[in-house]
């Protein structure tokens, strides 16, 4: 089975509704171009900027930006992993929030950031989510009509126990709206999502904003798609750009036939598993 | 605390006599460059070969290589990671093990390969060392005057579960013995051994023979130390070369120091376990 797929590295600006146009935009064209499952960044309603989070932040199931996604994706009859955005729940605390629909429009699960962004690199990035937003207590698998996919948010990926057990739960796919910044992307991205991948023997897409030096935190951008074999088969640069990839999902069984390392995994001598 | 390591990317030929003495000379060369820790490589008495494997192999601890072994290793006041040997048990099951002695000749402790080789890559790679071997039961994590060393063999590097482990009892090194070959070394290596060092925060090395076209298996080379940022600090080609590399110990408090972890796991989530 092939699956298309659309990854929207869109520039994010401090203006909401701005942010929501160019989003729209961008799906609406890669529906037209065949895509299936389009995938929008991390934050691609606001800023990825502590400051910014509770003046954008949305509540469920009502906001402006959970309405546009849902009338996208049943308007252009797509599966739609819907970026991130702040998520402000009844108790007025904040998470970063990513929202999955279905073709008919239909919210099939969402993803709250479980990992949050706290590091403190030496000459490089400072970023600390833990002062305004909480994490999230789910790891999120979701059924769609081309297998079960997996979402994680961006610094979770960090963990490979998340994708692990995604891929024991029968994701072949994995979905990351991310947004790596100038230290961390060029030391780290493209290892992370190639590792996750070959480790797995599953589908890993990055979904970065587009890089915009005006803004406090600059993306790295270089949104991608890896396979089960590990390889790079589709990466943006740093600018705005819509990314198209053909996803031909036969190559995880052939990958798992090549090197059947889930026949091989000793779980007589370690486990990994949910709790 | 700094470390200076060597890896020995050695010519392995059919020839155990030939085979002794190379890395008995390149053992000698890497102490008198001030090694303190010394590797040898998968399978460096012996073509990586399932019909050599019983004719090579030795029982323990009487074998003319673990005598050469332990007596270099004392010789010199060395660690002396032995890369790997076939080895006899007193059943007469082979296994691919790896010696590790201590500065005064003294056997630290041993690890059995866990995960056996076997693969069926289309227009590729076909190995299956499980026709003949036998796969180990144990995690092997022992303590140097460095800090404690995790020692897993090439295969075992694809399953995260054992670095994961190794690094959560404590090994801040984990030495890998290997010989990937012409098909999954270029598809693979770098990532697998780059992403084990970032995911953990540890450094991870890994010692291949050199490449012998005239073999029937042709091992990759490119033996490598990464770094517990994920980079490469030191990487050798495909030719026979004794790799020197110092490591700065203190760069794995660093390493966590600033993207913390360790402590930002969620183990209320997930757990990974030896079992």
């Amino acid at each position: 089975m092939q699956v298309k797929v659309a990854l929207c590295q869109m520039k994010v600006e401090d203006n909401k509704k701005r942010n929501l146009q160019r989003a729209q935009k961008m799906i609406k064209e890669a529906a037209e171009q065949g895509a299936q499952m389009v995938m929008l960044p991390e934050m691609f309603n606001c800023p990825y900027d502590i400051n910014c989070f509770r003046p954008y932040a949305e509540k469920l199931p009502q906001g402006e930006t959970v309405y546009m996604l849902a009338e996208m994706a049943r308007e252009k009859q797509i599966y739609l992993i819907g970026g991130s955005i702040p998520e402000l729940d009844d108790d007025e605390n904040l998470y970063n929030t990513c929202l999955i629909f279905n073709p008919e429009g239909k919210l099939l699960g969402k993803h709250r950031k479980i990992h949050l962004f706290d590091v403190q690199v030496k000459n490089g990035i400072s970023f600390k989510e833990s002062k305004v937003l909480k994490g999230g207590n789910n790891i999120t698998v979701v059924a769609t009509s081309f297998g079960k996919i997996g979402v994680m948010i961006c610094f979770d990926i960090r963990f490979p126990e998340l994708c692990r057990i995604m891929a024991m739960e029968g994701a072949g796919m994995i979905f990351v709206p991310a947004a790596f910044n100038m230290t961390t992307g060029p030391a780290h991205w493209e290892t992370l999502f190639k590792s996750r991948a070959l480790d797995n023997q599953v589908f890993v897409l990055g979904n970065s904003p587009a890089r915009n030096e005006a803004a406090s935190y600059i993306a790295y951008g270089h949104s991608l798609a890896v396979d089960p074999w590990g390889q790079i088969i589709a990466k943006a640069s740093e600018d705005e750009r819509l990314l198209l990839v053909e996803l031909n999902l036969a190559e995880i069984e052939e990958a798992r036939t090549a090197i059947p390392i889930w026949k091989q995994r000793r779980t007589d001598l370690y486990r990994v598993s949910k709790l």
